[in-house]
């Protein structure tokens, strides 16, 4: 997978693009990142890429040219045009789902913003999609773009070592995670629940899925809305 | 501000605290971070801060000693106890209300587990909040970190150059921003609203608003739950 990155902050990327996962990714070639500081392709004399907003108000905007200029030369040669993605507060927001999306897609182009707001005509005209990571607000939209990275990147093929972590995280199933233990069986007086030491599989399975299920009631329940409930858990559910 | 954060991946956070606002707020002392690498609490003869999971199945997870002793380090000599967030799929979804909440705090502490998942004794017996910056799956909890910390630290008093910049950001008010548009007012053909260079402020008023509703709507119309509507712009609704 090729990933450009628009961005006029650049060197926010290498801690995380340089550590675990994504370093091991990117060795074993799974994806390339490429990095576009898009104040390159201005063609404003002071090498200005944003302006004050027309009908007026704080904050600046950030001009089409360099934004239209930077994506067109980087799609210049491809048959294919990438999925050109827009970090911003008013996108969709980013779900498991649209990460296992983008991980079938061979060219993901990214634009972060910084500061300012995006010109219309930008996400009009030029952007595929507009993804928010949450409903809160960044100083940029680096941070979001890392975040959707680390989403796919994981999701693409032979990235994760252990085959069976990634479908049996939250969300792949619907339902939040049921609690984990480990050794010591009794830490400061605090011990781990008797089933999970007895060896009994069948017994173990039905607490964690009782356990995962109880969790998203009471923390998430509208993510049940969306979850195939089976008969004994419709069961389980009334109980609480 | 005083931020201690938990992690086996220090690296990670350079780039992003040593770059833009995030380095400006250091800067002018509105906060000060430090970096607690965990695996050097382990009591383990072999470093290890991981360990298999009590009943079985796939991942590794987090062992409490290390977790609880160097948080109990930090904290040997406060008087109030800080904030101690976990980030985690499983947590409170990240918000601007709970940004604002963190951003009146002294002393907050991060823990990202990276990989694993968490003892379930950190969560019930060690840590006052747990926070997920979405419905989506991450390598570790450093992204997230960063993410909310990004929001929280841009609402410390002076962080931000134009006092007006944050209460006007989308989410501030509850609903998605409006359309900005920059110079030229014709690029490639594609114009900026004639409303928007009429110079009358009443009117560029009420289109933005007008604009900022429909966007909602259109994108998020779940958002609107939580906005008091005023009459007239029910009655922009009921037209859209």
């Amino acid at each position: 997978m090729q990933i450009d990155i628009l961005t006029l902050f650049p060197e926010m990327f290498e801690g995380v693009f340089n550590s675990s996962i994504l370093k091991k990714a990117q060795e074993a070639n799974a994806f390339n990142v490429n990095y576009i500081n898009f104040r390159d392709y201005t063609e404003n004399k002071h090498n200005k890429v944003d302006d004050y907003p027309y009908g007026g108000g704080a904050g600046m905007v950030l001009t089409p040219q360099p934004i239209f200029d930077a994506v067109e030369d980087l799609t210049k040669y491809t048959d294919r045009k990438p999925r050109i993605v827009l970090m911003c507060p008013q996108g969709e927001p980013h779900s498991q789902k649209k990460a296992l999306e983008f991980s079938n897609e061979d060219h993901l182009v990214f634009i972060c913003g910084h500061y300012e707001g995006y010109d219309e005509r930008i996400r009009q005209n030029l952007v595929t999609d507009e993804i928010s990571i949450g409903d809160y607000v960044l100083t940029g939209g680096e941070l979001g773009a890392m975040v959707v990275i680390d989403s796919v990147v994981r999701l693409l093929p032979g990235v994760l070592g252990n085959e069976l972590s990634a479908p049996e995280d939250s969300f792949s199933q619907g339902l939040l995670e049921h609690p984990h233990y480990t050794r010591p069986a009794d830490f400061r007086g605090l011990k781990v629940p008797d089933v999970l030491l007895s060896g009994n599989h069948a017994k173990i399975d039905q607490w964690r899925k009782q356990e995962s299920l109880k969790r998203t009631y009471e923390r998430r329940k509208e993510l049940l809305k969306d979850y195939p409930l089976s008969d004994k858990e419709i069961e389980w559910l009334k109980k609480l």
